[in-house]
């Protein structure tokens, strides 16, 4: 296992590079930009399994190879005033989700909320990223996409459904704003390869090989066909509430959206759904903010157990990471780097002028 | 330990049994009709924490003392055609919440979706009722509430937080319908408590002590006010993701509400939260209920570990308990007829004519 400290990349100029080689796999400029700029968002949040890390695998490949479509045609079919299925023709996943979130705020600044499904999708990043469109509006964002089938069901074995994303983002006064972006499992398979990268072991509980027994090594997990447990990860301590937020998450993306959600996949790769929750629609929303900032402080505040340090509100260090990093930079594990490195020969491109002076 | 064979309770005849005790303690017949019949609801679908089990301790003693409004004054402000917020007046929570998601449903039908808030609220049981509510109405039913400030905050010691509640319920065709009613937690006080009763420890992983210190005897929980740990139970197993959910739930009733949530309770003892969302307001939505019955079938066809037995949607329990106890009747544990027998010589009440012939 070599282990190189990570070299430092330049927020900016990373964001260039990406752009420019997702144009280089024939993505037109304004999706270009836009899925660099959400990718970046995730690796100057600290979401570092949902950046870069992800772009030559997830996306230049498939893009060059066709599985994705470069320049797809998106179409929108409204349902109500408040509801709307968009179809992403196979492109990329974070053109789509980016037009689904801002239908959802268009429709709950006129009308209070709003809801949009996406079926014919792929990949699209760390969810963090469309919920905080929302949070910025003075809007609570929700968003829920199905992920890579590694899942398996209570008492199950093999992989049976996906590793499915809840998000919420909502914005505080001086504090905040609240993001929550995860999954409702004990990992994603990212996390895994990480750990098979650095020659860890993975807690007990995370994992099950094809026949239902539980491992730690994640070797075995890529080797053997083994699937992820849903959050709780045996039935004395939840299990059967992790599947269920799980499929919650294949009802709301996928079978409202037509596609049949991680389990059927029926239109393309992933599925999406969104929604937009405008907080003066409510006539008791005019503390939120302020009650938002209470909440934060009462969290700061609560006792710990020696050793632990202070209690965090979801999204508080992705916060911290995205000053820190807009300032310090990108740092981009050795690895990561070598991906690149073998994008930019099969792009013809240079990775020379993306580095933190 | 005394234990006997708990006694069973006729449906119908234990439902106007509750709705007399209620109008006993004050409450208008509507209102007690309504309430005893969520109660009866939730005991019929085996959901034996939020039934008649709580009647006496949670809401006659309280509406006898003063303490909940017998006959509550409910506002509703509108703030957008799909938006609502609601003052229960500190009356029973059931009534103010059926109150609410109607008008979630009205507001679907006319829009697309409806939300509502309910703030100055007290314990409305089983969230599976009013999500229920939406989808025998061909839409997908949401709903939170804030519950018992029972659990601590990742690494926290001491209670920090609500059991708080995310419930959801969709339709299938012959299929379902599916109810997910779940705290994100590792499990609720009344849970401990019936643990306490039948003399059984906790598994490991439930709960601490007021230091933090884990336990297993649900005596210490009760005697040196423990605290439950939110699902995940430990950092290497994802309890910031249940924290998380929790706090989801807590801006989504209290923040959104003007009530401030568990952790502040400005306005009442809890606070909820209503969504209903018309499938057919999704161009999409024409096969949900078909794939519905895919996903399930796809549920119940995935293969097993030995000695698990065939996986189970959520909510499929509670829906085959419901038709079962509905023929059988309901089974009253030896400590929850004695807590009737009280509140039966207080009200002057006869409980001769509740059970099944």
């Amino acid at each position: 296992m070599q282990k190189k400290a990570p070299r430092m990349a330049n927020p900016q100029k990373l964001e260039r590079f990406v752009s420019t080689a997702l144009q280089g796999a024939g993505v037109p400029l304004g999706d270009a930009d836009l899925t660099a700029s959400i990718l970046i968002d995730a690796d100057l949040r600290g979401i570092d399994s949902h950046g870069v890390i992800n772009l030559y695998g997830s996306y230049i490949k498939k893009l060059l190879s066709g599985k994705i479509k470069s320049k797809p045609e998106i179409k929108m079919a409204l349902g109500s005033p408040t509801t709307a299925s968009l179809d992403g023709d196979n492109g990329l996943g974070f053109v789509v989700s980016h037009r689904a979130m801002n239908e959802c705020i268009g429709m709950a600044k006129k009308y209070g909320t709003g809801w949009a499904t996406v079926c014919n999708s792929n990949h699209s990043g760390a969810g963090a990223f469309y919920v905080l469109m929302a949070a910025r509006q003075d809007m609570i964002g929700i968003h829920w996409s199905t992920g890579g089938s590694t899942v398996a069901g209570p008492g199950g074995k093999g992989r049976l459904i996906g590793n499915n994303v809840f998000a919420m983002a909502a914005p505080g006064k001086t504090q905040g704003p609240f993001v929550l972006d995860m999954a409702p499992t004990m990992a994603i398979a990212n996390k895994l390869h990480m750990r098979q990268w650095e020659g860890k072991s993975m807690p007990e509980g995370w994992a099950i090989d094809s026949e239902g027994r539980p491992i730690t090594d994640p070797n075995l997990y890529f080797a053997e066909e083994g699937a992820i447990l849903p959050l709780g990860s045996t039935a004395s301590h939840g299990v059967h509430k992790g599947f269920g937020l799980l499929l919650v998450t294949d009802i709301l993306t996928g079978l409202l959206s037509g596609d049949g959600g991680s389990m059927l996949r029926r239109k393309g790769e992933e599925s999406q759904a969104f929604c937009a929750l405008r907080i003066d629609a409510f006539p008791t929303g005019g503390e939120f903010k302020d009650l938002m900032d209470v909440m934060i402080e009462k969290i700061h505040a609560a006792p710990t157990v020696e050793g632990v340090g202070r209690m965090r509100y979801p999204g508080e260090r992705g916060n911290l990471t995205y000053k820190e990093r807009s300032a310090t930079g990108i740092p981009l594990r050795q690895k990561v780097v070598e991906e690149l490195w073998k994008m930019s020969a099969e792009l013809n491109l240079s990775m020379d002028d993306i580095w933190q002076k």
